[in-house]
């Protein structure tokens, strides 16, 4: 990973905004800036770069023999015992520079506590420069799905008429991770019959059958990178009507799929699919936008959906993933990763969307 | 739960301030206010809680179907297709009252996007709320960290020499999720040999041997809440001075856990093991609090720390995890989960913590 071009290119951007430098807390924009190791929702790190001095990355005793492992853009700083990083912030500011801040992250009492600082916000300046991948970063994107499409072939070979949501789940997770993955991409979701109208539905004891449409979502990490992956599993044989519901939404999703490209908006993308929704009369159960960016957030830009007006970029990677939810009845959905390229999408999953039967 | 308690009691609080309502964003407020379902990360819900009317969940199509099936603490209001909650929160508030907001959670750039109404910081008062929990949220509590017993049970005796760490981390979350998790507390950490002085090393492909130290450090959720739990286990024997080693922080562990109860400080529990490791030559290599309180978040106060001068309370629930990092040599933490009580404090952790050598 070129961690030095992505500090300079932050360089330039401060810049041309007037500004001096900057002060990072995400750690996902600190993993993406430095390639520092990150947990979810840890502060522990913080980025000071300086348009003259460079960037320098001030960790606790906690996080300081991983962090100086592994990176080489930042010079590290390490804090006294129990010494807050904010703390010796202080001691680096020298005068009183102008200073981005990331506006989209720092809550308003974390802006009152570094108020003694001449603040401007950075505007989304870093998750922009996120959106387009460049090809390390597709490499572990790529290989992260790849975990994935052989993770779910085998636990689909495990899975059995008698098995509860939580057993599924676990057959996934567990081939996730003996496939390589470091961790998850977010909460695995696999939610069979009436529950699959949840499209956020965390795995039951409920034990599917007799046709049951099973909905199971899941990524893995690699690298610090998301895959993401959906398909719609029927335990027993699911009647002629959900078949013309799962041939629907594959039919929009692999139409949709077709239309990927730069310079078209998600919106267009999102309104493929949902014209042929429409056109069944499934439109009306198709109830979110058709995708979403992935990276080292499971959820970044660009939308894929009737909001982004906006052409897609070369670099960009995205899901494709219509599903239609049926209250009290099923919910279907079906979910590809791509990377938009010059004239077209390179789709980064191998896992069949055949209608499985169980 | 008693989630009309939870919002007449932020009623009450929010009148003692001068407000007239609140608007809540953080998924994990609205859980506790609520008992709506939520993924980490997710803002899709706002809570409106006005005074005189009550509270309105607004969601969108995508989270209805969910949300009314577990909700009866508040209205819930549904969004029009791809119309936003902050859009739908406009033809709800009537006048310009003086409105709460979350400002350790919500972001500058949303605070300005809100800026139409009279905003007041809350200050914490949900999270102070949180700090002590109820019976009912104890016995999720509870339940999460039998699962985590039961987990670690029978990982351990699949657990074989020429495992790797990513292996080692399957066979905990497969365990995890078939005794009833229904999703993971946090990262699961498996860190073995040298790398055990990473706290939140991610499991990698390394294969412990020849006596390495493993520290494993992983939580369930049930109903909501986490569980949290860290064991250090042998691959082989370590030898006289790991061993002395990882009595030194058991004893600190022990030592610590008998001095927990409503009224002592986090400063003062953590200073009972740091003075144990510090006389045994260690206390240098404990470079982190002793512990954390536990929730709906896997991290939320009270700190159990050098940091926190606050006498705990009872219905605090906590973690206890003295650690040593040797750079370049190995780690070893050991971590129980407690409720705090009137005095004393009880332990919700079964699997027992003698050195164990696989």
């Amino acid at each position: 990973m070129d961690h030095r071009r992505r500090i300079n290119e932050l360089v330039s951007g401060i810049e041309q905004m007037g500004l001096e430098g900057a002060i990072i807390f995400s750690p996902e924009n600190i993993h993406y800036l430095t390639g520092a190791p990150f947990v979810r929702g840890s502060y522990g790190k913080l980025l000071f770069v300086d348009r003259n001095v460079g960037a320098s990355l001030i960790v606790t005793d906690l996080d300081y023999q991983e962090t100086s492992d592994s990176v080489n853009s930042a010079e590290i700083v390490k804090t006294d015992f129990m010494e807050k990083p904010l703390d010796r912030l202080r001691k680096i500011v020298k005068g009183s520079p102008k200073l981005g801040f990331e506006d989209g992250i720092i809550s308003t009492a974390l802006r009152e506590k570094i108020g003694e600082y001449r603040l401007e916000p950075l505007r989304g300046l870093i998750e922009r420069m996120r959106e387009r991948k460049d090809p390390d970063e597709i490499a572990l994107i790529e290989k992260a799905q790849s975990i994935n499409d052989r993770a779910i072939k085998k636990a689909v070979d495990n899975m059995r008429e008698g098995m509860s949501e939580l057993e599924i789940a676990a057959e996934l997770e567990y081939n996730l991770r003996r496939e390589g993955g470091e961790s998850f991409a977010f909460e695995t979701i696999v939610a069979s019959g009436s529950r699959g109208v949840y499209p956020h539905g965390m795995p039951s004891t409920r034990r599917p059958s007799k046709g049951d449409a099973v909905v199971i979502d899941f990524g893995a990490k690699y690298g610090g990178y998301c895959s993401d992956m959906t398909r719609t599993i029927f335990f027993g044989d699911p009647g002629a009507e959900v078949r013309n519901a799962y041939e629907a939404v594959r039919e929009a999703q692999e139409k949709a799929i077709e239309s990927v490209r730069d310079g078209v908006s998600g919106r267009e993308i999102d309104a493929v699919a949902r014209g042929i929704l429409d056109r069944l009369g499934l439109g009306k159960f198709f109830v979110h936008g058709l995708g979403h960016g992935v990276g080292i957030d499971i959820h970044e830009a660009p939308v894929v959906g009737p909001s982004n007006e906006n052409p897609l970029a070369a670099g960009n990677v995205i899901t494709i993933e219509p599903g239609v939810y049926l209250p009290g009845k099923y919910g279907i959905r079906i979910e590809d990763l791509l990377v938009v390229e010059k004239g077209g999408g390179r789709d980064l999953t191998r896992f069949n969307r055949e209608l499985i039967v169980i």
